[in-house]
Formats: structure tokens, sequence, C-alpha cells
């Protein structure tokens, strides 16, 4: 959490990661994210992970500092509302971010309106419409094919379980939100952004060489497991049990690699018998089964604590691999000295680390981390503070049903 | 490509994806990114994919639409012009991006002194300078333990091969950026802004919710191979060889699949046969075995097409998987009737569709693409327009080998 955007409001019509992450972004700089969700949550209320009671930590994760509004977006009467919130006056407000199928009233033509300046993102599946998701655009990428598997081996494809796509889009829409308000404060006008996930796949597959090798080359990126491309790197098993991920990208992490292990004359057999020189990216790869062998052999006689001994300052690039228990529990990085986490009190779940914005700004520094609300926890305050509302009007719309207030389950 | 920042200039000390992303995302809004390298290229500029003369299609793709600067870093001078490059005046100037070490006189103590409201903006591996990257930040995040296999299966860790951290940390800091220079347009300050490509892994774990996973739950997400965490979406192959993905997240998409393949009173028995509600999510997480077995016999009797034929129209969330090749070759999304490509002349590579940004704004509209410029390519240029240097004095320069012009390999 910073304040540098905290005199922007953003009305966000969203569920599952992209436009809820993009929104949080936006929470976490300070920004009036306001989430506006029907009565009984959004189709991402639920998504696992989940606590005993049934709250979703995923939901909570992705939707922290936000404001809460509930109402019945099947009435027209519950429409007009969130249209009302999404277009209120104030030179911050009037920015809309979404990754649902508009609403009827909600929009850019309608938006637009009834505020000339609103600027609406607009996260689609593909391009013309259609659906898409993390899991579909992940299958069509091409990455499944080459993960976890050597050509040659068979195997099927697998998924990345990290929502890459929907991560990426979510950062895109930030980046794009904020360059839509800067256009608007240079020239008052507003405008419609939209993006597709598919688009942000396809873009992301071109920026990475792979559409280039495949016009120019004829060929594709071979599965090659977890070997690195184009350069040496591999997981390796220790003596106790784990495995770690070394790597050598630049000339001087090889050369520290032969330095650490004491291996640096049989590493240069390796190259001679390969008839490869080591020195360069292109030699190592030619090279990395023979590599390979001498290093497994090296980590294979140490424990992980041996391996990190002989690797302390070393220059070696390398790291461990951890579950997530591990990771949360024994990483340094994860322990409540490293000032992207602190402690919080989630409404129906209980306390424990967030973490913030990972960035930090000198200019506005780093604030406590806030919860998610429940749901509905800002209806009123939102109805009242932005819309101006009468609290007895507000109670006639909780009584049509029209408004929800905090789900306390 | 459109011209929403076209009135900012950013200085870019960079390699691999994570601060290219960033710097070229700026590019592809317009603003003036100049990418100021050592003589003989930075640590990437032959990263693979590369064409068989060994040009790097992954450098041509991550630097499109940049100006390229080619310098002597290792001499005092060369760093004097690149600190001069980076703090020229004008109100958009002085934004400077980086994930390389700091160079002596270009940190930001040193940047500031020359210019006062520079801003900074600094991707390190770890929050205390340490060294890491996407291989060793990925194997610490927990997510290559429950990739591509499945609990008790055994099976080691399966690494991503889409650099997910670096990505997210490239539009991090696109992100970043646009704040700290909004901020800057607002009070006329400067600052650093600093990110660790391990807290932004952190940070994402902790957002989808695994950091509350373990903290609340004491357990972590488990190993389930390509299924999809706490719904039913599952892989299966066609009666072709092919493979599909079939998702139901919500009630909706779950109901098209038992309409579109016929079974809707088989899976109504498998729910029963699993005491499941599967209407719930819950539910059919619960019962996903019974369901894929169903779903696997109904895609084995059938080819690709006949499924797509099956699924047209229905509602039913799926996804073919492709390889690159088909990605690139047989998807209609990969055609250049999709305006995130264009066909474009990259020196010293060739002719290739090149991807634009995935954003479409409709207050700048989307122009054609850049090619990445050779290394060196605008030396002269900038030397000139932003420093205002004579030719004599350029000329000198390359004499001296301070400065260098375009590789023209």
């Amino acid at each position: 959490m910073n304040q540098l955007l905290a005199d922007l409001r953003i009305v966000e019509f969203s569920a599952f990661v992209a436009a809820p992450l993009g929104g949080m972004t936006m929470a976490q700089f300070g920004a009036e994210v306001i989430r506006i969700d029907p009565v009984r949550g959004a189709l991402d209320y639920n998504r696992w992970p989940v606590t005993e009671s049934g709250a979703s930590l995923y939901w909570a994760g992705l939707n922290k500092a936000k404001r809460s509004v509930a109402l019945a977006f099947d009435k027209p009467e519950g429409r007009e509302l969130a249209r009302a919130i999404a277009t209120a006056p104030g030179p911050g407000g009037g920015i809309v971010l979404t990754n649902l199928p508009p609403f009827p009233g909600l929009d850019y033509a309608s938006l637009r309106a009834q505020r000339d300046d609103v600027i609406l993102l607009r996260l689609t599946g593909n391009r013309d419409g259609s659906a898409a998701v993390d899991y579909t655009v992940n299958a069509a990428s091409g990455f499944p094919l080459v993960t976890g598997q050597r050509e040659g081996e068979g195997g099927g494809p697998v998924n990345h379980v990290l929502p890459a796509w929907d991560i990426a889009a979510g950062l895109y829409l930030a980046t794009a939100l904020l360059a839509a308000e800067r256009h608007r404060g240079r020239t008052g006008a507003g405008q419609e952004v939209t993006a597709a996930l598919s688009d942000v796949m396809l873009a992301m597959v071109g920026h990475l060489g792979y559409v280039g090798d495949v016009h120019i080359n004829g060929r594709a990126r071979p599965a090659i497991g977890n070997d690195l491309y184009g350069s040496f790197g591999r997981d390796f098993a220790t003596a106790d049990g784990r495995r770690v991920m070394i790597i050598a990208l630049t000339p001087r992490q090889w050369r520290a690699i032969g330095r650490a292990t004491g291996l640096a004359d049989k590493l240069e057999m390796a190259g001679a018998m390969m008839d490869a020189d080591l020195d360069t990216e292109a030699g190592r790869y030619e090279a990395r089964d023979a590599i390979a062998a001498l290093l497994a052999r090296w980590c294979a006689a140490r424990s992980l604590t041996e391996i990190a001994a002989a690797f302390a300052g070393s220059g070696v690039l390398w790291g461990p691999f951890q579950d997530f228990t591990q990771l949360v529990r024994e990483d340094p990085r994860s322990t409540p000295q490293n000032p992207l986490f602190a402690l919080v009190q989630q409404p129906g779940i209980g306390r424990y680390p967030m973490p913030g914005l990972p960035l930090d700004f000198t200019a506005s520094l780093r604030q406590a981390t806030r919860p998610a609300p429940r749901l509905g926890d800002d209806t009123d305050a939102v109805l009242s503070t932005v819309l101006g509302l009468p609290d007895a009007e507000i109670a006639r719309l909780h009584d049509a049903g029209i408004v929800a207030g905090p789900d306390v389950r």
C-alpha cells in the first residue's frame, strides 16, 4: 500500500484473477477501488483455496484493500445504481474495470451517456468477445506441450498451475488504466480500452521469439524438460532428497560453477568430449548432458545444506526447490522481516500474513496492507457518500432486495 | 503501438525479460525508449531462439520500437555519456528503468545529482540485492512441485517454460513507471522505485491464497496434474491424437457439458455415485475422476473436428492443445486478420509477424508495430539530438572506442 493514486476512484465489475488483480494493484497504490458484486457474490466468491468454513482465501487474496458493494444486477434498479456509482462525478472518478460480459446499461455507450469522460477498461476472452480463460488460452499457447517432458518421451500436455496469462492481463490492465487516466488528465477525454486474454498470450509468445522461430526458422522450441533453452540450467537431486536448480546464463556464472564445485577441470573435459566451447551459451547447451552428468554426481553426494555452503558467496546462480509449505514456513523471504508482508486480520478468516505491493516508492512510503472487505461491507457507505442517498432510501433499497449489506456468514 | 505516451523519454539499462518488457511496453505506447547497451551487446544479445546466422529472435521480440545506443560502460567517459542521456532535460525525460546491478555513476544518487526530478525504477533479484532470476524464483515458489504430476506419483519438480515471474515483474515496472511519472507531474518530485523479483513471486503466491492456505488451514495445494483445483477441468485425448481441455467453472458451463455431449443423465449418475452435488464447484471437484471417466470415453470416440462441432455454440468452455507451430500456422487468432499482428521487416532477420500491444484504445488508435533496432542503430542520432554533440565530437567518441554504431553482422 502507498498513496500515489489516492485521488482515483475505480469501479470494478469482475471475477477470478485478471480484473481483480488489476483493480487490487490500484487499491494497493491507494486508489479507492469499489468492487460491485451480485448480492450472493460473483462466480469467484467461493474459489479455492477455502477455509474449513468455506471462506475463500483466493477471493480475500485478490480483493485486498477494496470496498465491496453488493446489489441486484438482475434488476434494472440495481444496474441503475451500479451505473450511477461507476459514473459518479469527481475528477478521479469515472474509471471502470471489468472482465465480465457487459450487463445491460453498463456498456461503454451507456456509461458515457452518464459521464462523458468515463474510462472503461474491458478484458474479454477472445477479441471477438467469445469465451476464453487462462486454461483454454494456455492450452492454445504451445507451452503445455514443451513443459515437463522431453522430445520423444511421449507424455501429454502439462498445464501451468500459476494463472500466468491472467496475471499478465491484470497487470496490462493496470498499466492501461494509468495511461488512459493520464490522457484524460491532459485532454479531458475518456475512452474505451479493450484487451483480449488470447491476445495477451499471443503477444507474449511473439515477444519471446517463438512466433519468429516458426516463421523464420521453420521450427519450434523443443520440449527439453527442465533444461534451460540455449544455455545451461537444470535441476539436480541432493543427497537428502531435495532438488536444486543450477544455472549458467553468463560466462561469470559458468566459471563460478567450476570453481565452487572443484569440477573446473572435468567440466573442461566435458566440453572437449562434446566438441563444445563451454564459454558460449550455445556450447553449454550442446554439452548440457555431459555437464549435467558431472553436476548430478556432485549434488547427489551432498546435502542441501552442504551445497548451500559450497555455493555461498561463489557467484553460482542456483536455488533450492521448495513446496508451498517450505516457502511459507522456512524461506527467510516469507518472514515478517520482509516488509512485503504484514499480519492482517481478514474478516471471516483470521489473522495471517498478507503481501502488499511488490514495489517500494521513496516518494510514498509503504503503508499497512488492508484486508479484503466482506461482501457488501461498503454498500451503505458508498450509497451514502458516493451517491448521496439518504438513509431512508438506502433502507428502502435493502427492503426491496436491490442492495445487500455485509455477508456475515 | 499507440501515441498515448509519446511525450515520455525512458532510458533503459537492461537484459533478458523483465526490464526489457517493461520498457517495450512503454515504447508500444509511443514513448521514446532508449536502450543503452555495451558495445558488443548485453548478456541477452544472443539469447535463444536465434536464426541460423545467430541473430536473436528473443532480443528482437523484447526490444521492438526502442532506440539503441551502444557505448563502453567499462570506461568512465562511456558511463558519463550514459548518465547524460538518462538525465537529459525535458519534462518527459529523466526516467530510467533497469534490472542490472548499478554501474558506478548510474545509481540513484548520481543520477539525481545531475537531474533532481529523475525517476529510477530498479528491479533486483532479491530485496537484499542478491541474485535471483526467474528460474531460481520459480524453484522457490512451490509451483514446480505441483505441476505436471499427481500426489504420490513421485516425479520431480516441473519448471514452467513461460518466464512468468519476469513477465509479471516487467508489467509491474510499467505500472510503477506511470504511477511515479504521474506523481512527478503533480509535485515535481522524482523518486527511486525498487522491486525484487522474489517479492513479485511471494506477492502472487499470497494473492492467490496459498500463503493463507498454509497459515490458516495448515495445508498446501496438492499436486493434481492438469486438474483444475476446486472445480472441474481436465485434458482429454481425442480419437485423432489431439488433446482438449474441458472446464466447468460455473453452473452454466457445467450444464452445457451435459447438454453438448448428451451425457447429462450419466453425469448425474456420477454425482450420485460419488455422493457429490455436481451443481457446486466442490462437488464437481470431489467427483472429478468419475466425471472424467465419462468425458474421456466421449472424447476418445471423436476427432477434434467432431468435438469442435459438438461444442460450437453450446456454451461449453473448452479448447484444444496446440504446439507452437500449430499456434502460429493454424490458429485463426494468429493470422494477419488479427490487428495485434503486423508483418515487420526486422533488420538482420527478415520479415515476420510481430505482435503489438495487446490493448486497444479508442482515443489513440493502433499504429504499425516497429521492429527492434540493430544494436547501436541510434547512437549517433541520440548523441546529436539528445545531448547536442557536434559531429566532430561524435567522431572522436567513435575513434576512442567510447561509442559504437550499428552492429551490421
